[in-house]
C-alpha cells in the first residue's frame, strides 16, 4: 500500500467517524420508544429477509469451505434456528430497561442550587469482530437500545453476511425510522480501515474486539482509545479440603468439557494437598472418561501417573481445549497467591463448605467474577441476566465481566442554579454555604 | 542516560512497582474502621510534624526562588492556614462513606445460586503532580480510605517537602499501623522512573496526572494504562434570548475571572443573535472594569469596538488568564454545536429562564458537567459534596467531570451455588432453568 493510498483512506475514513460521531448526537437525544420501535423492525426486517442473508451466508461457505477447520466453520454457518434465536434476542433486548436517563445521584448544594448525576449514551463505539456473523445483529441491538452509534468490522470469512444484513436490515431500518440518523452505524471494509480508525481517538470513544487473542492483544497496543475485551482466559477452581467431593469433581468436569473453546472455560485446576490424594482418586477416572488430557506439577504426578509433568508456561496457558493444568496448593492463600499471580483476573472459583474460607476467598481473589461452588461456565451476560452481551471485560476500569447495556453508557453532571456564583461561596466570610444535602 | 543504566532503573521499578501491586491485595482487605483510624493518625501527625515540613518547603522555596512565576511561587509554598486545611480536608475523608464493599446489584440466577455485584478497590494507582505540595496528603487520605495503592512522583519544584512528608508523615504512619503494607505508597524519584513506569501495565491500573496541559498529553500519548485526568479545559456559556440580563453579566463575571487559571473557568461566551445588543451593552462596561480582554467573532465587533478580532484557533484555547472570546450564535442548536465541536468536553451551561430550551440544553451538550443559570467555577469536587476530589475527568469512560472516592473503586461479580453445573441449564429441554430474579 502506498502512502497516498493511506493517506486517502484516511482522509475518507476521517469524514466518515466525523459523521458517525455527528450521528451519535442524535442518536442521544431518542426516547425509550423510538428505541424499541426500532429494534421491533429490525427483528421483523431479519425475519422478512433471512432467506437473502441465509443466501449470503452460502457464498461466504463456500469461499471459505478449504483451509479453515471445522468448527470456525460452524461459527461462520447461518441457519433458521439460529436466525430464530437471534429474533428473539432482540425482543429480550427491548424488555430490558432503557439505560440511560437514570438518575445516579442529586445533592442539593445550596437552596436553588441542585445537581443532578444522570446516565447518558457513551459515545461513537468501535467494534471489531470475526468470524460469527450473527454477532452484528447482536451488537446493533444493544448499541441502538443504548443510543450509541458504532463504527464496525467483520471478519473477511463473513463479508457477504455482513453487507447483506446491511443492505436487507440495517438500510431499510434507517430509512423506515425517519428519528435514526443515517451515519449511527456504519460497516468498515478493510483492515486498513480498521488500523487507521484506531488513531481516531478524537471522534471513537470506545473500542470493543471480539475475537482471538492475537487481535485483542494487536488493538490493545496499538490505539490510545479506551479498550473493553479480553485477551485471555485462563480460569482457575480451587478445591478446598471442605468440599464436597462429588460436587467438585461434577463442577470441574462442566467448567473444563461443557464448552473447552470459551473464555470462562476452566484452565487450571489446584487442589489443596490436604484433599489431594482422595481428590485425584475420584477426579483422574472421570477426567480420563470424558477425554481430558492432565499437565501436573511434579506433586500431583504422584496422584496422576498418566499427567504430562506441567511446566511454568502451563500456568499462564489458555488452552481452549480439553487440556487441564493441575497444581497442588498448600492452602488458601496459597491458591488465592497462585490465581492473582498467573491468572487473567476473568473468572476464578472455590469449592469449599466453609464459610469463612468463602468469604475470604470472594474478597481476596482479583478477577472480574469470582465463584463459589458453581462451574465457571455461568460467567456470561445471559446467564448473569443481563440481556446479550456485548463482550467480557478483564481491564479494571468501567466495565468488568461480562456486560450488557450498562458497560455501553457513561453519566454527566447537571447542576440547575438560579442565579449562583461562586464568590459568594469562598473566602474568610462568604455570603452562602453549600449545604450539600444528598436527595437521591 | 545509557542502555544499561535505563535497563538497571527499569529492573529496580519493576521489582517497586511488583511490591506495590502486592501491597494493593492487602489494602483491599482492610476494614472501614482500619481505614479511618490510619486515616486519623495521618491528621495527627502532618499536625505534629508541621514544623518539619514546613522546614524543608523553605528549601524548595529558596531553591526555586528565581526563574518561576509568582502564582507558581504561591502555589509552591506552605503555610500554617494551609495545613490547618488539610487536616480537616483529612476529617472530612474520615466521615465519608467507604466507597468499597457497597452492593451495587443482587440477581438470584435460579434456587440457590446467588450472583452479587460489590463494589472493590480499582488497584494500583499511578499519580504524577507538579508543584503544589498539599496535593500529597489529599491524594494520599482519598487512596487509603478507597483502599488503592499508590506510585507518586511531584514535581522537582517540590522534591524537599514531598521527601519531608514521606518521612516524617506517611513512614512514621506505616510503622505505627501494622495492617498497612510496606509499599502502599512509593514514592518515584525521577523523570525516568515515571516515563518507565507509563510502561508496566500488567502492575498500574489507572493513572492519574495532574498539571499542565503538556503533562496530561504527554502522559495520555505514552502509556496503554487508563488515564484519568483533563488535558483542556475549554468552558463555554451560553446567554439565550430568555435569559435575565443583570444575572446572565454577573454569572459570565464570575465564571470568567473568580479564579482565570482554572480549568473550570470561562473561556468562550456565546450569545443568542436576538439578545446580543441589550446583552453586550450591559456586559462590555463590567468586562472592561474587571480587567477582561475581549476576542470577538466578526458580527460580535459590532457591539464590542474594543475587542480584537478572534480567530479560528481562540474557539479551542485555554486563555487561562482574563482572556475571553465571544461568539454570536444564530440559535440553541449553534450553541450546542459550537461547544460540541471546538469544546473540551469539560463544563458548560446556559443562561435562561425557559425550562424546555434549558432541558434541551442538558441534555444535548456533550460535556461532564452542564449548567444552567450558575457559574462554571461550581465545577469542583468539593462544591459538588463529593469530599476531596483526586481530579477532573474529561474522558467519558470509567469516571467522568470531578472524581472523588467513587473514582477509585471499581466492581466484581460474586456468584454463590450450592453444586450447579452449566450443563444442566442448556440444550433443548434442560433440567434446570434460569429465573434471574432481581433483588437488588
Amino acid at each position: 500500500m502506498t502512502t497516498s493510498c493511506q493517506s486517502s483512506t484516511h482522509t475518507q475514513l476521517a469524514s466518515q467517524l466525523k459523521q458517525a460521531k455527528q450521528a451519535f448526537y442524535q442518536m442521544a437525544k431518542l426516547t425509550t420508544c423510538q428505541k424499541n420501535d426500532a429494534l421491533a423492525l429490525m427483528a421483523q426486517l431479519i425475519d422478512q429477509n433471512k432467506h437473502r442473508w441465509l443466501e449470503a451466508n452460502l457464498t461466504d461457505l463456500q469461499t471459505n469451505q478449504t483451509g479453515i477447520d471445522a468448527s470456525l466453520l460452524q461459527r461462520l454457518k447461518l441457519d433458521e434456528g439460529k436466525i430464530v434465536q437471534l429474533v428473539q434476542g432482540i425482543e429480550q433486548v427491548i424488555s430490558l430497561e432503557d439505560p440511560c436517563g437514570k438518575l445516579l445521584g442529586k445533592t442539593e448544594l445550596d437552596a436553588g442550587l441542585v445537581l443532578e448525576k444522570k446516565s447518558v449514551p457513551l459515545g461513537l463505539i468501535g467494534i471489531i469482530f470475526e468470524a460469527r456473523p450473527d454477532v452484528m445483529p447482536q451488537i446493533l441491538s444493544l448499541i441502538l437500545k443504548s443510543g450509541n452509534a458504532v463504527v464496525f468490522k467483520g471478519g473477511t470469512e463473513t463479508k457477504q453476511s455482513n453487507q447483506a444484513f446491511m443492505d436487507y436490515v440495517v438500510k431499510p431500518l434507517t430509512q423506515a425510522c425517519d428519528y435514526l440518523p443515517q451515519s449511527w452505524a456504519t460497516l468498515l471494509e478493510s483492515r486498513e480501515e480498521v488500523q487507521a480508525m484506531l488513531q481516531y481517538h478524537q471522534y471513537v470513544d470506545l473500542v470493543i474486539p471480539r475475537g482471538s487473542n492475537q487481535l485483542v492483544q494487536h488493538i490493545m497496543a496499538n490505539t490510545r482509545i479506551p479498550v473493553l475485551g479480553h485477551a485471555d482466559g485462563v480460569c482457575h477452581l480451587y478445591v478446598h479440603p471442605s468440599a464436597s467431593m462429588a460436587e467438585a469433581v461434577n463442577i470441574a468436569i462442566d467448567s473444563k468439557i461443557q464448552y473447552p473453546a470459551a473464555c470462562n472455560a476452566l484452565e487450571t485446576l489446584l487442589v489443596d494437598k490436604a484433599i489431594a490424594p482422595a481428590f485425584f482418586s475420584a477426579f483422574a477416572p472421570v477426567a480420563k472418561a470424558e477425554g481430558i488430557t492432565l499437565k501436573a506439577c511434579p506433586h500431583a504426578m504422584a496422584y496422576l501417573p498418566e499427567a504430562a509433568p506441567a511446566t511454568e508456561a502451563d500456568w499462564t496457558t489458555e488452552y481452549g481445549d480439553l487440556t487441564l493444568a493441575v497444581k497442588i496448593v498448600d492452602s488458601l492463600e496459597d491458591a488465592v497467591n497462585h490465581i492473582n499471580t498467573f491468572g487473567s483476573h476473568h473468572t476464578d472459583g472455590i469449592l469449599c463448605n466453609d464459610a469463612f474460607v468463602q468469604a475470604l476467598f470472594l474478597a481476596m481473589v482479583d478477577s472480574a467474577s469470582v465463584f463459589a461452588n458453581c462451574s465457571t461456565r455461568f460467567a456470561d451476560g445471559f446467564r448473569f441476566g443481563l440481556g446479550a452481551e456485548i463482550g467480557i471485560s478483564t481491564a479494571r476500569t468501567h466495565a468488568r465481566g461480562p456486560v450488557g447495556l450498562e458497560g455501553l453508557v457513561s453519566y454527566k453532571y447537571q447542576l440547575v442554579g438560579n442565579g449562583q456564583v461562586v464568590k459568594d461561596y469562598v473566602g474568610t466570610s462568604p455570603k452562602s454555604h453549600f449545604t450539600h444535602k444528598i436527595m437521591v
